[in-house]
């Protein structure tokens, strides 16, 4: 018979859980609001209801399954399972969700950076299967990553390594959220892509965008829509985003010499648009010899790579 | 009985070889010129002596020692055991080393490159000792590195994982001997630092360096010993170099959350000069989660580390 996990994917806006076989086969999924403002009291009730209720939809008891994989927003510190203080979770600091969650369920229980449990899910089950070293990165409002190096999640000493998205890529760029100057995410996210398109707007560069503007937030999907229909500030956006994607893969692939990069996140709705320009880009920059057998793709987990990479931390390797 | 493996060292100017014990302990040493002139045939000839000879020193044969570890110049392809075509080798180009000295010896071989290999070393025998989280940094001409993850030497695919030296920190900035621009190399290597004071001498900045310049290539030990002197123009640079060092560090600490950083190589010799300015940038530039538990000291194993480094490969949990 096959193993079961349950995976709890904890976000800023929702929680969701959901049980997965040792194939990577979703069985069961439940979401519930995050509702962070009501505090982490709230949210890890919520969090342990949302276990209970996909146990309830599959007529399972907790003895039936293998644990309980979580992933979480970071930092993090996976020593002592606990959650720091994520930006999009105020009140948290320093929760001890690891033994909350034991006390409450007394099975086996994982607790990781979000992203790093997405990458092992990719690795186990989707994109990365069988590619012993592989890279996640996700690409949305933020940029995230994970690495699995030889067979094994790269964790780092408190669970926060392959904050790809906090690489450098040029020490006197935009401040990020971090604090740091010139990030990957700060250049490369669909933040950044929207941020530079209304610095161009507001220094007057004539682009279908300034519609948007009046209305609402110019978001990255406008710009690639734009860029669709020819609007030649638009066309540049997307040159950009390629080759900052390509500068930030470049220093990926010297960082880490993986076989496959699996994308995934938002963006990649517009993959086709950034693709050839950050491939263009990356081969340009990284050492010749790490991108001789590299293959880059689009990640295949879809949006509940955060359940089944939640769910997988019960799966992996020791 | 402590174990015994042979490390061999293959620089572009020297063959390094020693027989070491479990505990670290160099035994025996003894170095030849490469004379990579000749090609790789007669290089190989004179590693292949390099073992015989450390072998005779001790009175020990082939069936005494628990197999031979080597240190190349990367790129490399671990897969295959093939040094391909380092730049201070010339006339290397797909060389399969590992099947050469395997037929040679007919015991255990294993070829990695040289950084990860004294990275290996210094976490088992070094500044490293037990901390399963380790990174290794070598600042000298270039910048080369090697990570540990989860007590494990990071190799990638193809054995060119942890290539920090060729890390973007601004994709604006000079071109690196790889091709790239901006590398961390080409902006905090021996070699850059000496660029940098080159274009400042020529550019008219008053400055003693210029009297170096008029005899002999201007150095990074120049600079550090004017800058000693008060000399304001290559204070100005070791502060500038503290302030790379610091970026790309960052860097680092985001990409692997490592425990601990050991820096060893040539500028280390003026360590107590650059280390304030790269921690204080470093600790502001690096994710706060990945500095509280974070050190940052000087590695340990000295000169020998590129030998010990290669032995210790032998030793190494697969």
């Amino acid at each position: 018979m096959a193993r079961i996990a349950v995976g709890v994917d904890l976000g800023g806006t929702k929680i969701a859980t959901g049980a997965v076989d040792d194939n990577g086969t979703l069985l069961a999924r439940t979401e519930l609001p995050t509702l962070a403002r009501e505090g982490p009291g709230r949210v890890i009730q919520r969090m342990k209801e949302s276990v209970y209720g996909v146990l309830q939809k599959l007529g399972l008891s907790l003895t039936d399954i293998a644990g309980i994989g979580i992933g979480v927003p970071g930092p993090m510190d996976a020593r002592r399972g606990v959650v720091k203080n994520p930006p999009n979770l105020p009140g948290w600091d320093d929760v001890p969700l690891l033994s909350i969650m034991q006390e409450e369920f007394n099975i086996r229980i994982c607790l990781e950076n979000d992203a790093n449990a997405a990458a092992l899910g990719e690795y186990l089950f989707g994109a990365g299967k069988g590619i012993e070293n592989f890279v996640y990165i996700t690409i949305s409002t933020g940029i995230g990553g994970g690495v699995i190096a030889g067979g094994r999640l790269l964790k780092g000493d408190g669970g926060n390594a392959a904050e790809i998205g906090h690489i450098t890529i040029n020490f006197e760029g935009p401040v990020c959220g971090c604090g740091n100057k010139g990030c990957f995410e700060a250049y490369a996210s669909g933040t950044a892509m929207a941020r530079f398109a209304k610095e161009g707007i507001l220094s007057g560069r004539k682009t279908i965008l300034g519609n948007f503007y009046q209305k609402e937030e110019v978001k990255a999907e406008h710009i690639f829509a734009a860029a669709k229909e020819g609007d030649e500030y638009a066309m540049e956006l997307v040159e950009k985003e390629g080759f900052y994607l390509g500068v930030g893969l470049a220093s990926v692939v010297n960082a880490y010499n993986p076989r496959c990069i699996a994308v995934g996140g938002g963006l990649t709705k517009a993959w086709d648009m950034f693709y050839p320009r950050m491939i263009e880009v990356m081969r340009k920059r990284a050492l010749p010899v790490n991108v001789e057998r590299l293959e880059v793709v689009k990640a295949t987990l879809g949006p509940d790579v955060g359940i089944i990479g939640a769910a997988s931390l019960i799966f992996q390797k020791e």
